[in-house]
């Protein structure tokens, strides 16, 4: 992180005086979160020859919370779910983002997300900013229904846009298709039944050469 | 609409024949409104200069019911008004965006709206079709709060980004100061306290030439 303060989007055309301080600080982080949209991964839309960014990824994620939650294992608040899905990603507009096959730059993760969060989420009015603080490390930490359905999606979802795509980020160097299971189990903490999707996808992807078989030694 | 049956993103790389029927059809649906990341606005990003799509759009209206559902004039369920936002844009993925100033192309809007509503949702296993049809009804309608509330950041979310590119849309040719207070009134159906400061953001717009004073004989 710099010392310097960081620039807002919003200093660039302030809102007038005038405006209410609690609606001023709410509409500030509004505008800062447009960020998100500029955040690019690594997933290739399927709809789109281009890569995917946040906002969009976020909001896809919300769309199978409303699809997909009668498949978890314990029931799950849909309404919950889908707030956590909208901004669990909100601190890489901060952090950037850091792709699923990259271990280095997972290394710090942790603490270069939680120093964003502290950073974004206090634009906010304090009682808000305790409020998403709490909302983003439930996500993390991954001790209820709902978050543990929320990290499910963000696995999910790019497999099948890597499925769409025929292989996607499968196709990084380096990665078989075993690594491609073992980031992708945590699915299986939140739905059998979308984790043996999801295994199916995996091993059909395999089978037609999407990604890697480990070589004897590897 | 085109009689011949559309073809879907699904088809271009089929899932295995053995998936579950049901899982089937959600994930042919959650594919398909990949599309959704691909239907332009008019509206200028505050964070990148481009057009923004209707998934980033979306997403932002949620964030916005999490932050600023404290100012709705009726209580609103946040889980429920963020489901409506997520989705209210979605059926654009058939019927294409029709832009707020543009009152031609809004005469058919309904019509064409209620047949893409119709198309995308049937992917879906029935009982979900009808769900996300009550849901898409619900928003259009406008008869509960978190409808009006949902509708309500329609409207807002496009306001702050002309306001952060001074103008933005609001620079369309013809259009008034006071047609676009026409356009926003519906914010005042959902909330005092943030049509008051849309208000604001428009006059000072207006006051600083970002929107056309209506002339006399206009």
């Amino acid at each position: 992180m710099d010392d310097e303060p960081r620039s807002l989007l919003a200093d660039k055309t302030p809102f007038p005086d005038d405006l209410d301080a609690r609606l001023r600080a709410q509409f500030t982080f509004l505008v800062e979160v447009d960020r998100l949209k500029t955040v690019l991964r690594q997933s290739p839309l399927a709809a789109a020859d281009r890569r995917e960014n946040d906002a969009e990824h976020s909001w896809h994620l919300a769309m199978m919370v409303a699809v997909l939650a009668e498949h978890a294992d314990e029931p799950v608040d849909v309404g919950h779910t889908v707030q956590l899905v909208l901004l669990h990603d909100l601190v890489e507009i901060y952090a950037g983002d850091t792709p699923l096959y990259d271990g280095a730059a997972g290394l710090d993760q942790e603490e270069r997300g939680a120093a964003a969060a502290d950073e974004l989420f206090a634009l906010l009015p304090a009682d808000q900013t305790r409020r998403m603080r709490a909302l983003w490390d439930e996500f993390e930490e991954r001790r209820t229904p709902e978050a543990r359905f929320a990290k499910a999606m963000d696995r999910l979802q790019p497999l099948l846009l890597n499925w769409m795509a025929r292989g996607g980020t499968w196709r990084t160097p380096g990665v078989t298709a075993d690594d491609v299971r073992a980031r992708k189990a945590l699915i299986g903490d939140a739905s059998g039944p979308l984790w043996a999707a999801a295994r199916r996808l995996i091993d059909e992807g395999e089978a037609r050469g999407w990604s890697r078989s480990a070589a004897p030694g590897d």
